[in-house]
């Protein structure tokens, strides 16, 4: 996906958020938001919005000192995620379809996003992801090829949305790695924050090499290629990794929420769908 | 109120629906984007927000030859609020305290506003105003000044927000200056927009000689000016308004919804309120 227009305006807000999180005053936040504009202006839009997010965030740090402004709220996403685990894993055992169950679970996680934007209600995401229909739904393609494949990478987007993966990783049942950023950017996870999700003890946990919101493949390691390359299925989630991976001619498969109207325009359904869409599906 | 970091986003965003609005292509989105962030990039920090929207909605009229981006939006928005009309009229008269009830519905009305976003839901806004506390509470304050005053000057804010001022106006029950812009920027209600209101029967309207959002005085007419000096209750009716004059020291009541954290920040009360601010009450 390019960048548009209107990702110029979001990246401005975030960009006050990161700072205001980093917790410098007026003044720097002056600095560093005019700065900002002047990376924009310098922009090529053909790029996908996550590779201008990566060397916006990079200056965000380098002018706060800051290398983690989204600690706070990813650690409390974590938290409040993990109080729903018991449930939410009762609910897939005790479903009809618990692998349907289990996708739109992962799906509703996706919800906890300070990308585009600062608040999220993840018990009416749950409520709501339950109980509409998918705008694309090929999870009975998602769950054919998982059943054939012999690697499986899933590559993750937010922390906190990591406890939802763990719950459909558990349904999968076959060995999973999950891809995570190689240090923080935005609220995306991490190996630390994998591993305080509990995914450590139902997947392996890569680095993608990256600390790039999305996976941007020219930001990511030899080795994480190479597992990209050689991978069966890539089950890729959230909006970051649609916009980086939307035009590979890989087997795919983007599990998303589309929490923007560009992005959803791009993905050819209305705002605030559920997507289950195959890359390579007919 | 000064122009804070999150009004410059804010402000883009506004650019992009405006030229939408206005109906040109792609590119020429572009070009007047880049040129309105050059704009922020040298605008005086210290002015209050609607001094810089006029200049930046100056540039998109001459940019994209569209003299009222938002006709068709203030055109419907009018159409909306009249087939309310008759209901919400008789609610105010079965009240109990009827001034009050029109003094919510003025409030209510507020929501009709293209400035802090694009969508607005004015049903769930009536019975939301109806029926929450003010966050600041000066209607009787407003009420005793109403009844010793000789001249009332009314500062109008957005098209079909008209409709509901007009049921304020009925309750004032006495004459009545409602002041307009004097030519379309954003969807602020002009004498035309305040005629298609019903405005002209129970109240003398003028112009501000103003093409700002909010009463900005610099930009004001030496005529207006006059009345403005000369007013014993002024009721200056939302947020640009606020931000034009909250440093006034005049005879002012603010009647507004806060549609944005900075300026509920600048008011004093939390986002999402109803304010009936008299400026000189204690």
């Amino acid at each position: 996906m390019k960048l548009y227009l209107d990702c110029y305006v979001c990246i401005l807000r975030q960009t006050l958020f990161a700072c205001r999180q980093a917790g410098v005053d007026e003044e720097a936040q002056n600095e560093i938001f005019f700065r900002v504009m002047e990376l924009l202006q310098e922009a090529d839009a053909a790029d996908p919005p996550p590779k201008i997010v990566t060397q916006v965030q990079k200056l965000i740090r380098e002018k706060t000192g800051c290398e983690d402004p989204y600690y706070a709220v990813k650690n409390s996403s974590t938290a409040l995620a993990l109080t729903l685990y018991e449930d939410m894993k009762k609910l897939i055992e005790s479903a009809r379809d618990p692998f349907d169950t289990a996708v739109r679970l992962s799906i509703a996680g996706n919800i906890i996003d300070f990308g585009p934007s600062e608040n999220f209600d993840l018990q009416a995401s749950i409520q709501d992801v339950l109980a509409k229909p998918y705008a694309i739904d090929h999870v009975s393609e998602l769950k054919s090829q998982i059943e054939q494949a012999g690697t499986i990478l899933y590559l993750a987007d937010n922390t906190g949305e990591t406890v939802f993966d763990r719950l459909l990783i558990e349904q999968i049942n076959k060995p999973v790695l999950y891809a995570v950023k190689e240090a923080p950017i935005l609220n995306d996870a991490t190996i630390e924050d994998a591993l305080a999700a509990g995914i450590g003890e139902v997947a392996e946990i890569i680095s993608s090499g990256a600390r790039s919101p999305g996976t941007v493949l020219d930001y990511c390691s030899e080795e994480f290629l190479k597992l990209y390359d050689s991978a069966d299925v890539i089950i890729a989630k959230g909006q970051g990794n649609f916009e980086a991976l939307s035009n590979e001619n890989k087997n795919i498969f983007f599990l998303l929420q589309t929490k923007c109207e560009i992005l959803a325009r791009d993905v050819g359904v209305p705002n605030k769908s559920i997507v289950a869409k195959g890359a390579l599906v007919k």
